[in-house]
């Protein structure tokens, strides 16, 4: 998605208040989103496509065996659990492009049967053993934000699907000033988790693009990584302990931050997608709150060049605290006026941001400012940086208006080594656009770098495309072409949008079938009876 | 131990040759260590245990049945086993003061039955498949410097046990000189792929105590810390990537540095201590062979002051390479003349090191001095760290003359978050102390911070005690006591000596039933016939 010039509100991360979404639209509903003219005009031709009317959707007859809601109600109280139509659509799926176009077409066939919102980790745990012992699926939710499935479990075989919506764990725990760790339930959206930390003098600096929305156990389950990820780390990484219900029980992990006790089991259960049990809270790393933030933006002449000082920075260092690299095409439609989106590419923009304690800030600045300039990069002063920063949160607000216009937006990302991030660019460009181009509409196909490692780095591609009679089949081919090349490639693939179902056959493609069958051993001893999120990520 | 006035060689890393070393003595056997004057004056009136010949020493019949003898002899060749009782001495447990005093004692009960000299990946997972077909027990063996029992499986219910000695596994297979990554094969040592690395520019940075000893798979096995590991991490930070053999086939992982793509599953293979197969080789981050470096000594009042000076680098930096900070009685010995040996103490040193490129590293020594001063800290000059640099491979080679004199020697270790560090360092000083006390002498405990993190560090305790009729049953009562401290102050039975057989017993309770039911599913996924390192760990 681009950033420039979009409605909204000032995303200072720190005043951004918990959004309560209305699928399927994004964000804040009483935040009115324009398209912009110049997405309006790579509308074209195409066919509008309002959607039809949520209220009017009627999900299927709730499934679960009146035994079983009677048991929960009686465990969390009957205010919390709710069937009506709105609160099941408002569990309907995620926020994939092909989420919201099933929404929109009126299926809700995913729904789950019942929404249940328990108050503690002890409620999640019995029921877990309920839903167990009935054969009800449960899938965990809290900001309910996956772009790649990973809220609708299989149906087969099971006596119903239960939404576990943990909003109302929703505490910081604790606070260790000391070791600086603090404690946060699951529950808790990301945006209400750092203005909770901001009072306490803390950040936990963790702003993925799906803030407004995503929660601390989402974080936690899909192995989240912010836009500051280059100071902040990714969430896997700032995670010192964590505590998992299952079927069975309790597991706590994370002892101390670092040990030779055995495997890492904390990195077992991060990244586990609900299918292990669910996260119901977590000992995260904190750090001062940043006294100050500046951002820069940099022009390079071409990726490869933009791609190695952003490599140089990442192996040698210093590290701003964000770090982007856009391609030609996302550099054309961030900087250019509305009238010119789409504009031929004029080199590359690098976004820097630095933030933290006052005397620090401007000599890291400096530092990397010199290694940037020594790399080719031309300084472009501070308001395209500052344009990204007080953007970013906006992209997601585009996509609705722009499917109402018949334009389906969509994103995917990759990882990989340094020495194959240039090869698996040009495939996946590749693999989109001819599939796009064959169904019927050339894309727009737009990367960045946004995460970088001492080894390697991420992709992100943002596609752009008219859509024709079937937008979900004409995506679907483009996203299998795209997943067949990044595998082709030898790469990961995701970065941060997790596996869900989306990926689930590239992933078992990725980690074989040894590695496969362990986590399924896994699974079988932790819920036994296969009610956590079956048909998710294994 | 102790690094002041040791003999040795000059201990620049890169010039450290491979060791072959002759069980049960410690390390180069041409490198005879007289203990010094005041190491001898410690032992008083102990009474000389110069132990047995170990050429003397007749290891039980082996039992390897002929038909699996000559299955592996097929495979690998006969050159590559070996059943001699030398061979089967020189892979007969580890180096735990226990280890020794048993084989110094004529002890080879546990020494395997045949050693395999595997000479590729494929023959490993060949030599598992057919060790589990015939039930015969097999030990991963790279260095084999555990000091845990890592190498003394349970032999009960096997049909033997097979030393798989990887030291044919010797190759840098590959450098990625973009991605900074390296491909090592586990059987090289620590010293030989530090050697081959700097042939082509680059470094590892990963000095452990043993690294005299021990070897590639064997970092990886155990998550591994060096006395680097500010400067270049854990041993489980810098795996890229890693290749394990089991007896169901091969596992891969590590297709990008970081990814979402589920679980981290190399973070449930770091640490499996051999449990779920053997790892062959391993992808790893390797920075620029450093230009430069400088050591510092610094001086603090008080334990708590330098430890809150080391957190305060730790949290907000700049880290030095090497970060180390000794109590006062491990200052006042490694600091005291000879003769002063065990003198009181007069404060605690700090032991900075900074390496790497040239411009960089004064800027980092001189913002981590400033840190430094500023929490009370009184620059010493080069020569403490110098120091220390120089004997930082001696200590374990005075453990042997020591053991010879009867006085025992013996480090244990572990981790815990900042704020609870100081409680647990007093609680297991108290449990050594007064075990050793009440089983007749009183112990000399020392203790250092060698590895800092952003919420907590570790702590290694050194402890010198004369020892009386039974040193075994001497020190099992006080480590057991140490365990049972470490664990009622909630921190981890290990920082970097893994778990082996002497930590398991607290490993599962830190862990917990569900945990370890989980890592159980995962060994008999991958090594149905249990036959990998049976009893360590799990």
């Amino acid at each position: 998605m681009t950033s420039h010039d979009r409605p909204g509100p000032d995303t200072d991360e720190t005043l951004i208040p918990v959004v309560q979404m209305r699928r399927p639209r994004w964000g804040d509903p009483e935040r009115v989103t324009e398209l912009p003219g110049a997405a309006a005009a790579l509308a074209g031709d195409a066919t509008p496509n309002p959607g039809v009317d949520p209220s009017s959707i009627t999900p299927p007859a709730p499934a679960v065996p009146a035994s079983v809601r009677a048991d929960l109600e009686r465990l969390v109280g009957d205010a919390h659990v709710a069937d009506s139509a709105d609160a099941r659509i408002q569990h309907t799926r995620g926020f994939s492009t092909p989420d919201l176009l099933r929404l929109r077409s009126g299926d809700a066939s995913d729904a789950p049967d019942l929404v249940v919102y328990p108050g503690d980790h002890d409620e999640v745990v019995e029921i877990l053993r309920i839903c167990s012992a009935a054969r009800v699926a449960v899938v965990p939710f809290t900001g309910g934000t996956s772009v790649v499935g990973g809220l609708a479990p299989d149906r087969s075989g099971f006596a119903g699907v239960v939404s576990l919506d943990l909003r109302r764990l929703d505490r910081l725990v604790e606070v260790d000033d000391i070791s600086r760790v603090a404690t946060l339930q699951a529950g808790l959206r990301g945006s209400a988790a750092e203005a909770l930390l901001r009072e306490r003098g803390w950040t936990l600096g963790h702003f993925p693009q799906s803030y407004e929305g995503a929660g601390i156990g989402g974080y936690a389950a899909t192995r989240s990584a912010g836009q500051s990820s280059a100071g902040y780390g990714r969430f896997d990484e700032v995670v010192e302990g964590l505590v998992l219900a299952t079927p069975r029980g309790t597991v706590e992990l994370g002892t101390a931050p670092r040990s030779a006790a055995g495997p890492d089991l904390r990195q077992l259960v991060l990244g586990s997608e609900g299918v292990f049990g669910v996260i119901t809270s977590v000992r995260v790393r904190v750090r001062p709150a940043p006294e100050t933030r500046v951002f820069d933006g940099w022009r390079f002449a071409t990726f490869t060049d933009g791609a190695t000082a952003l490599r140089r920075l990442a192996q040698d260092g210093p590290l701003p605290t964000v770090l982007r690299l856009s391609d030609e095409a996302e550099t054309a439609v961030n900087l250019a006026d509305p009238g010119q989106l789409g504009a031929d590419a004029t080199g590359c923009l690098v976004v820097t941001g630095y933030e933290g304690r006052a005397p620090e800030v401007p000599r890291r600045r400096e530092a990397a400012s010199e290694v940037l300039a020594d790399a080719g990069g031309t300084l472009l002063g501070e308001e395209p940086g500052e344009s990204w920063r007080s953007g970013r949160f906006a992209g997601p607000y585009l996509r609705d208006p722009l499917l109402d216009a018949g334009v389906l937006v969509e994103t995917l990302e990759t990882v990989t080594y340094w020495s194959g991030l240039h090869d698996l660019r040009a495939a996946v460009t590749a693999a989109i656009t001819d599939t796009l181009t064959a169904s019927g509409a050339p894309p727009l196909v737009m990367c960045h770098i946004s995460h970088v490692y001492p080894a390697g780095a991420s992709l992100y591609f943002t596609v752009v495309a008219p859509f024709g009679a079937d937008p979900l089949a004409e995506w679907s081919a483009a996203k299998k072409a795209a997943n067949e090349a990044i595998r082709a490639a030898g790469a990961s693939i995701t970065h941060h949008h997790a596996i869900g179902r989306d990926h689930r056959d590239a992933y078992h493609d990725e980690i074989g079938a040894l590695a496969l069958d362990a986590l399924r051993a896994v699974k079988n001893t932790l819920d036994p009876a296969g009610i956590c999120n079956p048909g998710i990520l294994i």
